[in-house]
């Protein structure tokens, strides 16, 4: 452990985005990863991914513009789905971090977005520090941000809650909570959804939520389908006024939802 | 108002990124913004900026990269501060939009990082949106999101709060409560400060915060001078037992601040 003292001569652990899923990746990557960052992702070695077959699909395309340093197939590619998941090497943080003790950098990446931020891997960035190694989060696409950017709701002061319940009685209930909680703080309140769930989402928060709530949608956020909409609750109403219009939008396309009481 | 129904014919409000301030922008642009993006950037004539001596400067780098398609001189550059703010045009977020009725793009950019989040913008997304224009929101940095990804603290629920009160007791009362509301819903509480007041902010959270809550600072988020640690309350008292070592990390530098109890 005398390597903890003298964190210059332990790697770096980069935090690297991914696409958000859908259309070709090597089309998609020039318009949401930075040139530098596809260089970085590049040149990495060793990495702890949640799927691996996604994250050689995401290598795979960033080799058509910034060659890999390594091939595929020399990498260390070790899975990691969070603490509850039964990791298929087994391995704890301390030990898919191992790398980073001998001087190597690791890239960490999800399936989608950002590592760590409604995704798995925060364990492995607080071991990181806890080693005494630098952590380095690189730019790329975050549903939560983009989404929250073209609300155009309060920006100064959000919070994001993962995933509602999904029992319709007790999802009305959280709706109708995080409206509270909305309307006491002035608070923007964002949450997703399993995506063939979008409609019975929007069910409830058109049957639960006050009609001149704000509420915003964002679906297939960075394609090319990308749908955003932000409006009172009453004009969803009128717009989406059956589960036919709601699944023409919606339906099997991630979605963000958004809202301001 | 004939446009409204007619939403192909309006132009689209891109909300562009900027870099997170310090050193060379052009330096920086290649490792912050998406190639794509800065086409985009340099496509655009029409800009609502928060302010205009900070855009061109972001143009100017933009346009080493990317040669810009029309000359600075000849965009139209509004600012744009906020509801409250005496913006120097005086035109209000509908009268700021008049070429997206025309059927021309407009791009609205902040000072640093991203439009409306933690920026001035929502109300001109918001009155986009109540338009019928389509909103475009654009990959770049955040230091909501890079500290989020860095700090290795729960990511799947989680509320930025803005800046927190400058009076001592009233700041102090404010970070407790932030504890309470992280430890009941196992949250993690995100807030920015002034960077002159770092290290009066950190001095606050150690001698307010229990000793085993985890506390997070990520400074100078995306620059060569980046500095990031996560560590309980009690490593950051030891660490950090005086003023001196707290200026020489924090003074004056940007801050993001990041608690989970």
């Amino acid at each position: 452990m005398s390597k903890l003292s003298n964190a210059t001569s332990l790697g770096c652990l980069y935090l690297i985005p991914n696409t958000l899923g859908g259309e070709d990746r090597a089309i998609q990557l020039p318009r949401v990863i930075p040139t530098e960052i596809l260089k970085q992702i590049a040149s990495l070695k060793n990495w702890i991914v949640e799927d691996a077959k996604n994250a050689r699909a995401l290598l795979s395309a960033v080799n058509q513009i910034t060659p890999l340093s390594n091939s595929l197939q020399s990498m260390q590619m070790n899975e990691w789905r969070g603490p509850q998941s039964k990791n298929k090497t087994g391995l704890k943080p301390h030990e898919l971090l191992e790398p980073i003790m001998r001087g190597e950098d690791i890239g960490l990446m999800s399936e989608a977005g950002v590592p760590g931020v409604a995704d798995p891997g925060a364990e492995i960035v607080y071991m990181a520090h806890q080693l005494g190694a630098r952590v380095k989060p690189l730019v790329g696409p975050s549903s939560i941000l983009l989404g929250l950017m073209a609300s155009g709701l309060n920006g100064q002061c959000f919070s994001f809650q993962g995933y509602l319940p999904v029992d319709a009685a007790e999802r009305s209930k959280r709706i109708k909570q995080l409206e509270q909680r909305s309307k006491q703080n002035h608070e923007t309140q964002l949450w997703i959804e399993t995506p063939y769930r979008n409609t019975a989402m929007l069910e409830s928060c058109l049957g639960s939520l006050s009609s001149q709530t704000q509420l915003c949608i964002a679906v297939d956020l960075s394609l090319q389908s990308e749908w955003i909409w932000t409006a009172p609750v009453s004009e969803w109403q009128n717009r989406f006024s059956n589960p036919v219009a709601m699944n023409a939008v919606l339906k099997n396309r991630p979605a963000i939802f958004l809202m301001l009481a």
